[in-house]
């Protein structure tokens, strides 16, 4: 089936071979390592994706909100919401806890009254520390809060208390296998330290941790006993600056019509915009760039195009910068592949993954 | 109904007496000014609030792809799509041509000879002129090519010559009145004399311009006979940085749950993030911004409230800066109303519009 065959619009395809090669080399290092490997599935929030997970063994799974959980809950039985709790979606909250093994985090004593209060049913809880991001957790120094809710925690009869989770998203702004391990390192350091401060009262806390870029490149998982990571699914221009991925791995591309040439400044406007591509950005040696054309090929994408790549967004239009000399490749009626820049939020915003046999695979959306 | 009953999740609340306010407003301008208003519906994308447009006479419209137009044809039967003709929708293209008053634009010779050979119906035509936002639109001095194509569409049956359409959207880069108004003098001379140059051989050329900035500031439209403004229907942070308009007059918010709140870094972390928000940016004095908080009210929004802001979004999370001062206001189980720093990404991404009695207005998704 040709590719031009199974578009019209703005089109998200999936090499399933390098999709798959992502999942089962992370899932050998957590085998490898001894590790308990509960993949993010906000990255994909696919149910067919899943499947692909469950083929490397893989039965447990992260998800970053309560709609996503009632989603997968559907083939999933043992879900993570990686995400303070909303209050205002305890009802949901309620049904999924008596339906799977539910974990949820917490940070703060109001959030555990609440739970304590309003929850029909047990849910396990590991409270979250900041090791550096600044987004949520407890700041690990606040040792007498985390105590007070630990020890909330461990008294309540809906709660049971499973360890410490944190989330070094710290790491995105690393450039390089080198300054990812040292964040990792020091991720690391803080939760064993807390780990230690707690082992008398508290001897079996799990500690969870887990950001792409460190279960890409970090080798030293001690102490550790689960990781999360979620963008390795698919990878994207971001991570392949950070240096998690080669360009290779990059396992989603966004097919988009071209639809205007402009040779007098040798631009290509295409058919995929803001609401296709999302409007998160990189800053590279040729500026801020919202994606970069890989050459098409019959049922996959090749290698970055040099010097090609996405300039502008608008709503709808995409500009893309080529080279002069390139410009009389690209004519409208016909495509060109973008990699994406951050390829959760290109999924999140498109309908559907197409495999290059023309099979769609259906995902959650709003 | 209590706004609190009335979320779960991130929720697009809308203002419908603002909304209604601008949408008469421009209605008013461009009848006093004696131009046709063909307002863009790429903003709000929803038949429901197309109808308020209804009720002040509107009866042709703008939208930026097929899709769109084929929602919309289910009530409106005069569609300009601005955007430039993706050759892969044909046959949505036919359809809508065969139902509706269809009008397309066109800037290549190579897209004239597709549409000649491939149109079933007859559909009007504007050749797309770049003012100056250097995003679509053959360069105003390429006079040859212009000639060639308005020839081309004159003599041939399926297409019928409408006139010149720009959008001067060079304008977003604007701070203030008189900047606007320069830009959109610029616009509109371009327009006039490319109008003159070919009056002796066309002497009915329509001419279409229409940003929100220039507008809602501008107040010559001299040979100007369409403007085709979207935003406005909502405005939002960006536009009033552009001096488009009053904070007031914004017509859409975003209710956030909080879920977390960190007073050691004065911050707010709520449910409402890129997938909800859309990571466009403004920078203001604070440096970058993704939303302001906005004073809760029972049946509504106030102003904003000072030095409160969302300065960074992930997939899912908020985190929102407040002065340490206000920190105690702040809790989990309540919410914010973020208003949005580009409303049409914003409406693009959340499901549907919800009004303070709690009617749920639909609009496109994909």
């Amino acid at each position: 089936m040709k590719t031009e065959s199974m578009i019209t619009g703005p089109t998200l395809f999936i090499d399933e071979e390098k999709c798959r090669n992502n999942i089962s080399k992370m899932a050998e290092k957590a085998s490898r390592l001894n590790l308990q490997f509960r993949p993010h599935f906000k990255t994909h929030q696919s149910l067919g994706v899943g499947r692909w997970f469950k083929d490397e063994g893989v039965s447990k799974i992260t998800v970053s909100s309560v709609k996503m959980a009632a989603y997968f809950s559907k083939e999933w039985k043992d879900i993570t919401i990686a995400f303070p709790i909303n209050w205002f979606e305890i009802d949901t909250i309620n049904r999924l806890a008596s339906d799977i093994h539910l974990t949820l985090l917490l940070e703060s004593i109001e959030t555990a009254d609440f739970l304590e209060k309003n929850l029909t049913n047990q849910v396990d809880i590991y409270v979250k520390i900041n090791v550096g991001n600044d987004r949520t957790g407890l700041p690990p120094d606040s040792t007498d809060i985390i105590e007070q809710l630990l020890g909330k925690v461990s008294k309540s009869d809906k709660l049971v208390l499973r360890g410490f989770l944190g989330h070094a998203g710290q790491t995105y702004h690393c450039r390089g296998h080198d300054a990812i391990v040292r964040e990792h390192e020091k991720a690391r350091a803080i939760m064993s330290s807390l780990k230690s401060y707690f082992a008398s009262y508290f001897p079996d806390l799990m500690i969870s941790l887990g950001d792409t870029p460190s279960c890409s490149v970090a080798g030293n998982y001690e102490e550790l006993d689960e990781i999360r990571p979620g963008n390795f699914v698919f990878y994207d221009l971001m991570q392949h600056q950070i240096g998690a991925n080669q360009i290779s791995q990059i396992a989603v591309a966004v097919a988009c019509p071209i639809v205007s040439v402009h040779p007098e400044r040798s631009e290509v406007v295409v058919y995929g915009g803001a609401v296709h591509l999302s409007k998160d950005r990189i800053v590279d040696k040729e500026g801020i760039i919202f994606g970069r054309l890989a050459e098409k090929k019959e049922k996959a994408w090749g290698d970055i195009i040099p010097d090609s790549f996405v300039t502008r967004l608008s709503q709808e239009h995409g500009i893309i910068s080529v080279p002069s000399g390139d410009i009389h490749r690209y004519k409208p009626g016909d495509y060109v592949m973008v990699l994406p820049v951050h390829s959760c939020l290109t999924a999140d915003v498109l309908p559907y993954y197409m495999t290059f046999d023309g099979t769609i695979i259906n995902k959650l959306n709003r």
